[in-house]
């Protein structure tokens, strides 16, 4: 076994202990006598698993009580439509930032459902080389909620402050940086992501909702949408992705056996400054985002030239370092350093990033 | 390793030789250097499993090339939604047969949404103990398709037959006998069906829905639910449950590699003959659906004692034969024998009967 250092957005890396011990317990369960694929979601066994993953994750992210966490299907996109149809009944309009692609899924969703939405700030302008500044004026004060995405995967940016938003609840999709860090939960509304770039593979959406917030569902919309019907069923209003939920569980355990988000800041910090010193400190590659708004999971950066960018990706990949080229949208290279790269595979890219520009003088 | 044989109506059993190459091939697949788990849904080397998955999905059920299939998220409870909302935009209203709990819940839903449709059969008043009888005349002439759940898990019974709507589009919910046996998919409209009992870990749905019919979607509906989106973007509109497809590329490939459907189907009625030809054949159990309704897959009984029943399903998971409850909402014991059961697991299980029988005489 030869494993690669994979760069990719997402799906994406995964703990290599937690995948040793996802195979050496497949086929067969502890003394379950069968695979946690083949569990019925309510067997004796299989409700110690999910409800060990909620209390993990409560944990990890210190939860309040007064939220609920949803083990979901469909992805942040289908959160995209949830958000307004679980939330939007409260008072009619809602307030969008959009920095980036997804934050713009989001808003354009909530508009084709027909409500009343508004983009109050948006960085397009500027290639989403940053977020946006916001204070809590620029919203509409009978909002029923304010969305951001709070970190860009497309674009490496991310957040470096919570948009106060005062009583307005603030829903955040956090599918690329949920859990790299510690994050204070009571400053949100709602807390959704899609969990396979920290936290399983794909299949599964997380969402963190605050209790007051779950009765507002729109009357006409599809029950396995809302969020309120997921909640007093516990997660089991139909199959959950079970086996999906098991491997969320075991990334969990692997990140409270290491020190919780604090210890996983601390390395996902580490990690990102090497790649970002390294950036700053020469001129052959240039780092586009703003200093203010980059972020930890996903770092940006081009040549300036694309068909160096493409020599590099594919130079990269042959020597083990996967999935380096930046999104079809925008170009160059991005490097997604998520919770279960290992520092030496930035140490890794960093060394191949020199050699690269050695061996690749420009015109 | 000491495997059970599970009864579990889903998530159920999973072939073990899919298992033990799942195991495997976990940690790094091929020549990749990483988990499947990890793979970007873009990359070469996953494009070569989803592609193949559909190839070999469309050669076990051969499916007309004017049939698109999905590969999608949220479950069978999902498209109850998406069903009226993808279809019922062609003439405004659709006809539904109730003939057990999820083509109620289907049939629930479309109401919820707002939608003009109408109940034309049920069982309900027989305890669903047999599938409704219906002919062409029975459906409004306009409506925009037909609902029916070919096979009902929880009750035990599936159609002996593929109702003649005429024109209409047939939809059918397949989730509990897709790929048990041969099904001519050019009599449907549409087919769906939770992967979690025949075809993989739960996670997954299958879509496969006629072309034409992919024209109606609501104006205002969730992108995400939107069948034409997920068509035109091969299942990729957003990340797709991309291990789940995997394990049931697998599952495909195994049943591929023991003949295919007509072969599955000679394993399955076997299997299905030896347990009602024993329980025809005696006094102590009774199985309530009438013999026109029975299904392959899941085999409901009763000892016509509540606490025997209960005495009946403890003593068999002691005994290696697990989850042999019947549903909550109906009680009594169901024998799910999917795909993957063995002719063993079922010979066991009679086996089983017959001690409990003579060791717990009734009074």
């Amino acid at each position: 076994m030869n494993r690669v250092y994979n760069f990719s957005a997402g799906p994406s890396m995964l703990p290599l202990p937690v995948l040793e011990k996802a195979a050496a317990e497949l086929v067969c369960y502890g003394e379950s006598g069968m695979s946690v694929m083949e569990m019925s979601h309510r067997s004796p066994d299989y409700e110690v698993i999910i409800a060990d993953a909620e209390k993990m994750l409560r944990s990890l992210m210190q939860i309040p009580d007064n939220y609920k966490v949803l083990f979901l299907q469909g992805g942040a996109s289908t959160q995209f439509a949830a958000v307004p149809m679980n939330l939007i009944g409260k008072t009619g309009k809602a307030d969008y930032i959009v920095s980036g692609q997804f934050s713009g899924k989001a808003f354009k969703e909530a508009q084709k459902l027909g409500y009343d939405v508004r983009c109050v700030a948006t960085t397009k302008d500027d290639n989403f080389d940053h977020v946006p500044t916001v204070k809590r004026e620029d919203f509409r004060p009978d909002a029923s909620y304010v969305h951001i995405c709070f970190n860009n995967t497309i674009y490496g940016t991310k957040y470096g402050y919570i948009p106060d938003t005062g009583d307005i609840p603030l829903v955040a999709d956090m599918s690329s940086c949920i859990i790299s860090e510690p994050v204070d939960v009571s400053k949100f509304g709602v807390i959704y992501a899609g969990a396979q770039k920290n936290m399983a593979p794909a299949g599964l959406t997380i969402v963190i909702v605050r209790e007051d917030l779950l009765d507002y569902a729109q009357a006409d919309m599809p029950t396995m949408l809302e969020w309120k019907t997921m909640a007093e069923n516990d997660s089991m209003y139909n199959t959950p992705p079970c086996y999906t939920i098991y491997m969320a569980k075991l990334v969990y355990e692997w990140i409270l056996s290491i020190g919780g988000l604090d210890e996983m800041k601390k390395m996902n910090e580490k990690k990102a400054a090497y790649l970002y010193d390294y950036l700053d400190g020469q001129d052959y590659y240039v780092a586009p985002v703003k200093k203010d708004s980059r972020s930890m999971m996903n770092v940006t950066f081009v040549t300036g030239d694309a068909d160096l960018d493409k020599k590099f990706a594919s130079e990269a990949g042959k020597a083990g370092l996967k999935n380096l080229k930046g999104h079809r949208s925008v170009g160059g290279m991005r490097a997604s350093i998520y919770n279960a790269m290992p520092y030496e595979g930035v140490v890794a890219l960093v060394d191949f990033m020199k050699e690269f520009a050695k061996n690749n003088p420009k015109g």
